[in-house]
């Protein structure tokens, strides 16, 4: 009978034993309705499209048929009957970055996760960063512009799948990336008062994005907070399930364009974001780049040389966050840094070298690189870097601070993004951007918010995402006095 | 703020005090339904197509807007969000019978009717009796030619209202009807094992009916109970009200192209029909009619004289139904006719003619008649009227007794159709198509099914209806051995 497991967004089932008894009038859809009553399925609608075939199907099948069914906000809703079983059903999850969109092809017949993969936004077009693309949106032509390249960026990759054979998406994003898919203005996101279209998206038909999926696809997207609090941080909160843990307390750290912490359990999820991302993630740095092929990972620095590992072992082109928290608290350790982030050229001092006026470390020579130039940290840029980590540091204290807990608390550091897969918690640790109740308790949830995407379509649970919605509250960084006295004391590198 | 009445199938609603508070992050939709939730409508739904030009409408407009919200199964749809009041709001009633098609068009800005017609069903062209119009349908491409003339025909009306301007239909039909307007297959629906395909049809886009109304219109077909028992009675049960008194016991009674009847109150309804219909209608009368232009009413005799009246004054064509219990009930107290049906040609031996070796009476003289033929009614049609009336007092008598009532225990006998609108029910007592009971207590309502639907339009009570679908049980006849014991006596007229 069907798939072995119920309420997934789609499942196909095959119905028998649905001829009609003398004794009692009862309608083809009505006993239908009832043996999928049976099965687990309630609030069941059938579109007339598939009404009209019904008779002639059951009666030239021997009263037997196999469906296609949707999760609706109330119920179910029969997509296809057939004589024979569906060939293929797929579900698509799609993580849509302001830098990358991320694809999980999920197989419902199979039940498990066929194809993985992601494209470059085709808004970096558009701009680079999100505060571009904002601008350039302001025009109403130009956000159909930005909604309809988004859009087709994502049909062109369901038609390889087979676009009549996506019954559902579920797509993530941040609330900027969420309003461009939707074509909604997005002029009061980052303007005083500030005021975002949509929180709750729901499930809607596909169509109504324009997405080229089955006619009658439904499209799930991700609720907002706010406008620095997105549904990928809803997704990825979905995925960790720290709303679900009714002991102890929990940290969920996003770090992406801004960094995302959620601290909080079953009863209450505290939320708080600040601009400490870019650096963090690397991006913003002369040599710095977010994680891909020949980023410098980790390094490692002695009284005689320097070593470091690139990702899929390439020659190196740029150092990624997590690489550069490598490399500050190693040339810490080493007695290269002070606790204020200035450069010590105490020994190797041919990695040192003077750029328009400011002192530099050269972490790869350009003989070593692929592109044949120096890569590099400026003093600035570790200043900069240790910014970010002391707002880091502030937000995991403040956020303990609001509700009375210390750091001994927590349970579990749940680390999502790129970032928390590459990262070395011991670097982290000493550079005081996590407290070092961390170095044992830090766990890397890889991409959450695709994770949770893809989780959505096996366990569409709208009502613990609405769960998540109600019980998050948001803090404002700008009016927390409190943040800048923490903010003051955590931009040093702290000393045993 | 809006319209006094909350609730009905379409709402036009103002709403102001929209901007965003600096304090609180908030969502331009989430403010709104925040306001709409206060003022009593929950469950909204805000198509992406209105989202997207919501916040520009706000902000050009001092944060008000007008909004136009549709019922839905699960609760409201905003269809329509605009600067100014709209200018035309309207919601159409449409009873779907065999013979015509009548339409009720109400106004959700003035809260009236302000147009109400009947038209030809185009279907006649195909058949003039449903049994045609049923094998002619067995072949796909008639059914679907079937469907296409009776939405054409509809489309034709709404395209004068302003087709965009009427977000609402409310229709009931027969289950045949309801099938073809739908385009279902109706194979089965007098096949043994009978199995028409849809009992619920609830609130769908009108889109799927491809009626042309505005672009997110909705339509609610009414439900059957089954084969006999459509959509048209309980839209007339509806406006009954039968099913929501608290005390005593009613009957309803249509008698349209079959005779329908149902006794109960709040907390049962029991249901029958027979094919007592077309011989009460007078339709299957070589002179007979439905009531129309012409169509002799109401009939007196006297030892010197026979007095007739038509509708409207015109000169008579035919004799309808209620013109039939009249002219059979004189006769009978004129000792013209036995009791049991026999032609007496005591006096006015002008009138009794033989006719194919029958005796007929002549009622309207060719030389008085529209179409200078006589107007009679022959002995074997009064024969068949009697069995009729026969069928139709057995039913009532044999609801009673399945509840163990008698007639005196009946607060009211509803008579709806055409025909309840001019039955004499002396008459009818006279004949003992009706008890006696029925004289003070019998109360005409007219075309029940297509009020019922207009009801619909202003108080959409879903859970009402469904009451009535759950509530009801429905008696089959011929599988009833005390009909026929009922129905032998009942086949005269009754003698004091």
């Amino acid at each position: 009978m069907g798939s072995p497991m119920r309420g997934r967004c789609v499942e196909v089932v095959f119905v028998d034993d649905l001829a009609p008894k003398t004794e009692d009038i009862t309608f083809d859809e009505e006993r239908l309705k009832a043996k999928l009553s049976l099965m687990g399925f309630n609030g069941v609608f059938f579109p007339l499209k598939v009404l009209r075939k019904l008779p002639k199907l059951l009666r030239e099948n021997d009263f037997k048929v196999w469906l296609i069914l949707l999760k609706t906000e109330s119920g179910w809703e029969v997509v296809e009957a057939s004589l024979n079983k569906p060939k293929k059903v797929l579900g698509v999850a799609v993580d849509l970055g302001s830098t990358g969109i991320a694809f999980y092809v999920y197989d419902y017949l199979k039940s498990q996760l066929v194809e993985k993969y992601s494209i470059l936004n085709p808004q970096i077009e558009v701009g680079e960063d999100i505060l571009t693309r904002l601008h350039f949106a302001r025009k109403e032509k130009n956000l159909e512009y930005i909604r309809k390249i988004t859009v087709e960026a994502i049909n062109k990759e369901l038609i390889k799948f087979g676009k009549d054979e996506v019954f559902y998406l579920s797509i993530c994003g941040n609330t900027v990336m969420s309003h461009f898919l939707a074509g909604l203005p997005v002029d009061n996101i980052f303007m005083e008062p500030r005021s975002p279209v949509v929180k709750d998206y729901g499930i809607r038909k596909a169509e109504e994005y324009q997405l080229d999926a089955h006619p009658l696809a439904r499209t799930y997207v991700f609720p907002s907070v706010g406008p620095y609090f997105g549904g990928d941080i809803i997704a990825g909160l979905f995925y960790s399930g720290i709303h679900r843990k009714e002991d102890g307390f929990y940290f969920f750290i996003d770090v992406g364009t801004n960094a995302e912490v959620v601290l909080g359990n079953r009863d209450f999820l505290l939320a708080c974001s600040g601009a400490a991302g870019p650096a963090l993630e690397g991006g913003i740095f002369e040599c710095g780049c977010q994680a891909k092929p020949g980023a410098i990972t980790t390094v490692r620095i002695t009284k005689e040389e320097l070593e470091y590992q690139t990702l899929n072992q390439e020659k190196p082109v740029c150092i990624c966050g997590s690489g550069v928290i490598d490399l500050i608290a190693e040339l810490f350790k080493a007695g290269l840094l002070s606790y204020e982030g200035k450069l010590l050229p105490n020994f190797m001092k041919e990695r040192f070298k003077k750029l328009e006026d400011e002192l530099v470390f050269i972490v790869a020579f350009k003989e070593e690189t692929s592109h044949g130039r120096d890569i590099y940290i400026k003093e600035s840029e570790i200043k900069s870097f240790l910014r970010s980590k002391g707002a880091m540091h502030t937000i995991l204290t403040l956020l303990c601070e609001k509700v009375g807990l210390s750091f001994e608390d927590i349970e579990r550091f749940y680390i999502a993004g790129t970032f928390g897969n590459h990262i070395k918690v011991e670097s982290a640790v000493t550079l005081g951007m996590l407290p070092k109740q961390a170095l044992y308790k830090a766990e890397g949830l890889g991409n959450a918010a695709g994770e949770g995407a893809l989780k959505f379509l096996i366990e569409p649970n709208l009502d613990e995402i609405k769960h998540i919605l109600r019980n998050t509250t948001f803090i404002e960084l700008n009016k927390e006095p409190r943040f800048m006295e923490l903010f003051a004391g955590s931009r040093f590198i702290p000393v045993e």
